[in-house]
């Protein structure tokens, strides 16, 4: 809805969203389709949908606006001729939801997952000279709704593709909660023998600067010729369109919010570079298909785990309230090599205390850093000792992230001892043993 | 202690901490101090204090290690003359503890800060050149274990030193937290007009790749002698040496866990670069000292307010819990542009419940992204619109950290209405109104 002047303007002039209008001010006209107003900017503005595709805001105070011809109803989609070649290697691609499959009908406001192989061909018709493409679209979520449960089922979903006959897979999702996603995958596929490539977009397809289509194109390259026999997440590498990044699906992190190469690699290099046009460049050790080993999973997870971010006054009350749920692991992202507050002036705010409680209750605690970036350290500081001491796991170069994932998996599939035991040591790359140049910041 | 097969040698060799000794092997001699064990490194090492200073690892088995000298006890650090130059300008310097001011004694292993001027400038010679220097010294503390108790005495101590003839303030701390601080700091300082600048170091002095004395030097110089009139911190720029930066203190944060050049801008630019010989180049916007308005301190702190981090699978619970402790206020550290799960497939993990409730109780809830950069914008998606018609407060480009910190400043300083209308208004340089290039990643 625009503001309560400009939508009773409107109104009086008998003008609805999706009509032809042309919008007149100091010597300019211009003609196009009212557009719904989203929220975005200032709220005196309307938003005309230009020729050219482009929406354009426009002031409304001072202007004359006029109706040309009503809307001409919901935009239809058109399907492209499904052309399949049978020459080239067969890959599946599994559509959960989010940006990169949403098409927007700006006349009614609605929002179209795109989930039919011809809409993605008339779309993106590079695709069908990549690969013949199966296409699955198990559920239609938005990622911050999703969890282990959607996890599982793409666990599920990626062991039946492999099983009858892609070579590799590409997931598109939507991003928020994509390196999770990414992090649960690398856990759950035992014996990986080809690409997991998941991708999606920051902006959506009907946008001049969407980032929908080249991540696809890429992703499909990554996923039909690679030798890449690991999980891994495919977006933009910079904020221009010339490449693609390939990253380790337990070293990623969503960095930015809204930018296209929001997805970075942290303490990690990207596992490879890809163009457009299929070039692939590698970079670094990765995991290479071999042999013909069948590729199976491992989805059990235990959802009773937390992951708590300790700052400066945080409550440490907060772990017996997860005791109390009947949590079985917790994951701290601490501060700086791995602490919490120990010795702070108000005693009931150190952390030693319950997380001591936790871990006499048999519960697993891991210790990640909140600076991301680095590893912790248990053995620098006192304070360090005294929270290692409690029997703390202090997980290396881990992310936060991917070691909540990892504890919840690992919980999932053995008992306590084990998962403890395990939670430290490298599964699928989410540990390093040695930190690289190039590592920060990229 | 070392691995139970090397303190058993070189206890039969007579051999303790802090003796010189001689170790040979294949053909090499090194002579030294034996240094206690400090944990960094392969279990089979000893560690050995060469005449240069530096410290070498060297694997026990196979050396054939003998006793030169007994240990001369603890070392004595040597004090210079205080010369302070009275034509120089007048700043304080607050020490509070942390790696900065942390002199090992390796013979024994203790820590000793530093809180003597004369100390200091031994071990630091050029700030006797830059300014005289006030040295205080409220607290000595980790700076894991600090919080908002400790960061009105910062307030006060800084509006007292400013009163009595200080033209600028260095306040030295531990690394961890002091993003928290700069924003307290930020907060809490009213009608600042004058430089403040908070420094620390990621490796104590006494090692060769120390950044202790440079961040020292450099933050002299901004508190002698810019025109800045913010908190900000002055940490290395990069991994060499040549150069500090001044980072306003609301868009600062700590990003990585060991390197000297951990401390990022975070959708910001620095405010200034300084090196060591006093070269300043200021670069964008700042506050500038001008006239002489009198700075005070608001430092009324509410510590009732929590920074909750959502993820797959996170607890919504965790609210209700809050508010039974009689929480006032939460700051969300949600995905993406701000998003918690609304909709996830089970009904009892979205947010959307115990989020309405917290807000009908009067708890005031911001929105902010744990991608750290970027901007949350409620107005996207259908979910984010969800979240904020609860009357969550998008928090724009605001860092967790520092509208954690804001939330409890404001609702120790405001009624909860007027703390909830100032929360994504800026007052210290915490929200910008625009995102320029160049603020990612750098």
């Amino acid at each position: 809805m625009y503001a309560d002047t400009i939508e009773k303007e409107l109104r009086k002039q008998g003008i609805k969203t999706g009509d032809r209008i042309k919008v007149e001010y100091s010597g300019v006209t211009i003609e196009g389709e009212l557009m719904p107003k989203t929220g975005v900017g200032s709220p005196d503005t309307i938003i005309v949908k230009l020729k050219s595709g482009y929406n354009i805001g426009i002031n409304f105070v001072g202007t004359r606006v006029t109706k040309i011809a009503e809307s001409e109803g919901p935009i239809k989609f058109p399907a492209a001729k499904l052309k399949q070649d049978q020459d080239l290697p067969k890959i599946s691609l599994i559509i959960t939801g989010g940006t990169i499959v949403n098409k927007i009908d700006y006349r009614t406001g609605g929002v179209y997952p795109l989930i039919k192989p011809e809409e993605l061909f008339h779309d993106v018709p590079e695709l069908s000279k990549i690969a013949r493409i199966a296409m699955k679209n198990p559920f239609s979520m938005a990622s911050e709704d999703l969890s282990y449960s959607e996890w599982k089922t793409l666990a599920e979903e990626v062991v039946r593709e492999l099983g009858s006959g892609s070579r590799g897979v590409v997931i598109a999702m939507g991003t928020d909660t994509m390196h999770y996603t990414a992090s649960a995958l690398s856990f759950m596929l035992q014996n990986l023998n080809a690409p997991v490539v998941i991708t999606g977009a920051q902006r959506s397809g009907d946008r001049g600067s969407s980032d929908a289509f080249m991540n696809l194109i890429c992703s499909a390259h990554i996923a039909a010729k690679s030798d890449i026999a690991e999980v891994g997440i495919c977006m933009h590498k910079s904020s221009s369109d010339n490449e693609c990044q390939f990253l380790r699906g337990t070293k990623a992190r969503k960095m930015h919010s809204t930018r296209r190469d929001a997805f970075r690699p942290i303490n990690d290099t990207p596992i490879a570079y890809v163009n457009k046009e299929g070039g692939i460049k590698y970079n670094g050790q990765y995991k290479k298909i071999s042999g013909n080993s069948k590729t199976t999973a491992k989805t059990k997870f235990e959802g009773m785990v937390a992951l708590i971010k300790t700052y400066p006054g945080s409550d440490p009350a907060v772990i017996d309230f997860y005791l109390k749920r009947g949590y079985k692991g917790i994951i701290i992202e601490g501060t700086g090599m791995g602490h919490t507050p120990v010795t702070p002036s108000k005693k009931e705010m150190s952390w030693i205390g319950p997380i001591g409680e936790a871990i006499k209750k048999g519960v697993v605690v891991g210790m990640t850093t909140q600076t991301l970036y680095g590893r912790v350290n248990s053995n620098v500081y006192t304070n360090l000792r005294k929270i290692s001491e409690l029997g703390v796991v202090y997980c290396e170069d881990m992310l936060p992230e991917t070691a909540y994932v990892k504890l919840g998996w690992l919980l999932g599939n053995y008992d306590a001892n084990e998962a403890k035991e395990r939670l430290n040591k490298n599964i699928a790359g989410e540990i390093s043993s040695r930190t690289e140049l190039g590592e920060f910041l990229v």
